[in-house]
């Protein structure tokens, strides 16, 4: 067994778990103090974007999938694997997402496109190198682009004004 | 503290913690036949890349840092906090790796790019998707690239015949 201890958590809009709508949170991972100091996160600025890794704690330990699957439960989608999709239902429970880093300030982070709930307990956090990204053409299914296609809209209350989002009155 | 048990393990021609030369490296990550099944797998290989993450369990925890230090304690490098270098010895010594899927075959897959080392345990593995990227410009300190410049490289011994290792006798 492996024990963890949180490096931080996530204050984040979103309190509920959530499928889709995404692209408009703006959150924060707020590092713990007692454990590690401001100077971790020295130099943080310099880089563009930040890698979160994070713990799926609302999901009940005896929910979790260690075979196949529906995606999300659709039908239209296939049966596969656990380790083939990225259901927080995981052996593990653990998060990876590649966020806009957006600043740092003392021992908080803000980030964009951190999809975690608020009160998430943080892992892990590093610098994104294009060194590291994927390498060679990417291939993927055809049901892990419709699944992704609503992720990142923004939700509508958090669309910038002049958007198209409706007018509340005609 | 979160609990987490490993999914599977790392088999490597890397046995020690190197630095650089990465790049000729096939491994494969063997699953926990006790606790997943090789339909966890299903559908692995239609995507064309995986991202594997483990924990660097030869890194001794009274070693971990938890403010800033040179990367490699090179001194041409600044001092960078632990989240803003990937360095192993890091809190909770996670490592995330991107890789190229080579196959999927029961309970084991291979795969390239893996930069771990033998007996590694493996706590999570997911597809990756281009939704998911690094969106926008990435923008990330010269330290970085010197440091990432030979990570890659081909070691000798991996190198495909006809490449430009010199011949063992004249």
């Amino acid at each position: 067994m492996v024990q963890l201890r949180p490096i931080g958590w996530v204050s984040s809009p979103r309190a509920e778990p959530m499928d889709d709508d995404w692209g408009g949170v703006t959150a924060t991972v707020r590092l713990d103090g007692d454990w590690c100091t401001s100077d971790a996160l020295r130099g943080l600025d310099e880089f563009s974007h930040v890698e979160v890794v994070y713990v799926f704690d609302r999901v009940d330990p005896a929910g979790v999938h260690t075979g196949a699957r529906r995606p999300r439960g659709n039908p239209d989608w296939p049966e596969v694997g656990i380790f083939a999709q990225r259901a927080k239902s995981r052996p593990n429970r653990i998060g990876v997402s590649i966020c806009r880093l957006v600043a740092v300030d003392g021992l908080t982070v803000t980030v964009r496109r951190l999809d975690a709930i608020d009160g998430t307990p943080v892992v892990d956090m590093k610098p994104y190198m294009t060194e590291l990204a994927a390498r060679g053409e990417v291939r993927q299914p055809a049901w892990s682009h419709q699944l992704m296609a609503g992720y990142w809209t923004p939700v509508p209350d958090e669309r910038s004004p002049g958007s198209s989002a409706p007018a509340a009155t005609p």
